[in-house]
């Protein structure tokens, strides 16, 4: 068997892996939201200065690729390799960001699974002694998501009680090896799942599924269980997905609920700020991490977190085509050097 | 630096890789083109069986790989982990692949350079040591391109002369260490490049340059020059394209004529199948690959090839936005063991 792999569908790095910096950008409903004063950049713009906003999701990401490189002190020409990737159809937030920069770009499609994916292969790829100095980064934006996926804005259509609401941000993260204190120790990759839920204003629920099978798949490839983790944190899945996620382990005899927390439900005040089921999006996973979470992780008071990018891989076509909402999650061990 | 980065941008894999087992699966027109004979799979419906276009490329995807698995005696459950992506907005050829079948999924988006894309990194993957049989799997269909990024077919818009025909069809490769006499040898990450192209009916000329600069670096990194291969293959330049291409070498003062020719000039034969500046899509490098290609180096015929999948980072909405069209290259060294 290969020698890092463990158990069935989990690794770890070749060679010990850090992230050693990070930087998020944000829009004005995140800046007023409870973790509004971490964020590196953010602007009340909803274009970010530019002319669309497919744009804007361009210029939030080159913000924390520059942002990340201000506090790493390395230069474009020192990125071996920029994994990225966004929900935009053929991921060109991601690909115009890189446009003739010279940075080396691996594109990746995991829809709000994206932070968790990139940090995966960032780890893979650092850990195997293939590159130096990796970056992990993606993006969403309220708008540009919301007339891609749902209605144009300017409609003024009702969201459901179950909806969620797209963060506008961008996160980026720095992977190297031996280069820091808070280390990826594992990771475990995500199989596409769904139970049949088609309700696509439900994603949380559709999207749990497939977080509950990679979490116990994390716990049993690695020998561990809830307790072990001082936080065990989703994507996106929202407050009605973490029930779904909930009453799933529930269901196993297994209790996770006491550490289980998610980035829709951390990065808005739902009620207050009117985000219905909490937020969403790639950046929704991205910007809490890149803030709160590798704060946290940076100053001792989070130890070990299991990292859950959850992403809903439903296209307007497929739900056009009434197929049900296939889900995936991508677990990542982060851990505090002892 | 990293012990297995070579150069700039290139790296080799940790431990001796191998394509052990490929398939191809292909519709009509690609049937009825020069290598109609050597695939595996074929079928003269353009839904194969399925109800809507885009399902059919599940359905071409689900061939492919049940195919591979049939060569290689393997079971589902012995995979580790599928790398794929294609053209479909949210890549939902590939997702529904996948779905529930308990296959560890990275989804990649690439555009037309998902094939390379996907053997990188299963290369990388499979000599890091953190898998053991790692699928590298992509494709397109003619129909569900047209709809999504041209017109209706129905509507019966006339194509230009700078066109190219999206192939229909879809490969897979089995990536192993040490188990067969193919190897991945290195591969070098493309940069996303573009000289300013706009016209999306000129794909080929529009990926030109990142070609150029994959290929170019691949050599320097390397310390090889066109004569140390036997064959240098892009994706889908098409005829244009591969003139383009052909155009920036020699201003470079590098003759890479001779050992030049593309998946997309090779799988129709232009004039008599109205196919314009030749195939495209990601399924174009694909079966390609996974037939004339790797029976080629299997049977001794080509001993050292330059793979280098080209894909072309616009969307219809880029377009729409005047924007220009980004190209990337990712090119992967295929070597037959001697």
């Amino acid at each position: 068997m290969a020698q890092n792999k463990i158990g069935k569908r989990t690794f770890r790095p070749g060679e010990p892996v850090c992230i050693s910096h990070w930087a998020s950008v944000a829009g004005k409903k995140e800046l007023e939201g409870p973790l509004g004063h971490q964020f590196d950049r953010t602007s009340t713009d909803t274009k970010f200065g530019e002319k669309t906003w497919e744009q804007a999701e361009k210029r939030m990401q080159q913000l924390a690729l520059q942002t990340l490189l201000e506090k790493s002190q390395l230069k474009e020409t020192d990125l071996d390799v920029v994994y990225s990737g966004d929900l935009l159809n053929q991921c060109i937030g991601s690909s115009f960001t890189l446009r003739n920069t010279g940075i080396p770009h691996i594109g990746l499609y995991g829809a709000c699974s994206t932070m968790a994916e990139s940090l995966l292969l960032a780890a893979m790829t650092a850990g195997g002694g293939y590159a130096d100095h990796i970056v992990a980064m993606t993006s969403s934006h309220f708008a540009s998501s919301e007339r891609q996926y749902r209605f144009p804005l300017g409609y003024g259509g009702q969201r459901t009680p179950t909806a969620q609401w797209t963060v506008t941000g961008s996160g980026a993260a720095l992977i190297q090896r031996r280069t820091g204190k808070i280390e990826i120790t594992s990771a475990t990759l995500g199989t596409v799942t769904d139970l049949g839920i088609t309700d696509a204003a439900n994603m949380g629920c559709a999207m749990a599924p497939a977080a509950f099978d990679t979490i116990r798949t994390h716990f049993d490839d690695t020998h561990t269980a809830p307790e072990d983790f001082d936080l065990i944190v989703t994507g996106d899945l929202g407050s009605l997905g973490k029930e779904a996620l909930i009453y799933l382990f529930r269901r196993e005899g297994i209790c996770i609920g006491g550490k289980l927390t998610d980035c829709g439900t951390l990065v808005f005040d739902a009620p207050k700020q009117d985000v219905h089921a909490g937020g969403s999006g790639c950046g929704c996973s991205a910007i809490v991490l890149c803030s709160e979470l590798l704060s946290k992780l940076q100053s001792g008071k989070l130890k070990k977190i299991l990292f859950c990018g959850t992403g809903a891989l439903l296209s307007p076509t497929s739900t056009q085509q009434k197929l049900p909402i296939p889900g995936i999650c991508h677990g990542v061990c982060i851990e505090t050097r002892r």
